[in-house]
């Protein structure tokens, strides 16, 4: 468990949801934790790639982009 | 503020993340939250194709397929 399903959850209602079943708010926290994940390890190569030890925002638009 | 800062760092954390900058933290959790809500709202239109009021794990599936 990385985000909070009641997170998620709000992120569904916020998209004009009526009901929402409990499973389709587990596989939505799945597949944004797999993309945010993505993104993650692409901006720790940007990183890397650039000499820095730190991940800057820079790192994360770069790998959002490409 | 919908996805907390702390989720999203862990994420960035088990990346293999030795250091994140606090801006890098904030634009991963808008981009998520920007992919999540699209795929809200991709569930949300293939419920109402299917004529159901409550958005169901298939259409979170269909919605990050298609």
């Amino acid at each position: 468990m990385k985000l909070p399903k009641a997170a998620v959850e709000r992120i569904i209602r916020n998209a004009g949801a009526e009901r929402v079943s409990s499973e389709a708010v587990e596989d939505l926290k799945e597949a944004i934790e797999e993309l945010g994940m993505e993104i993650a390890e692409d901006a720790s190569e940007m990183a890397d790639y650039a000499n820095r030890k730190t991940i800057e925002r820079e790192d994360i638009e770069m790998a959002v982009t490409y």
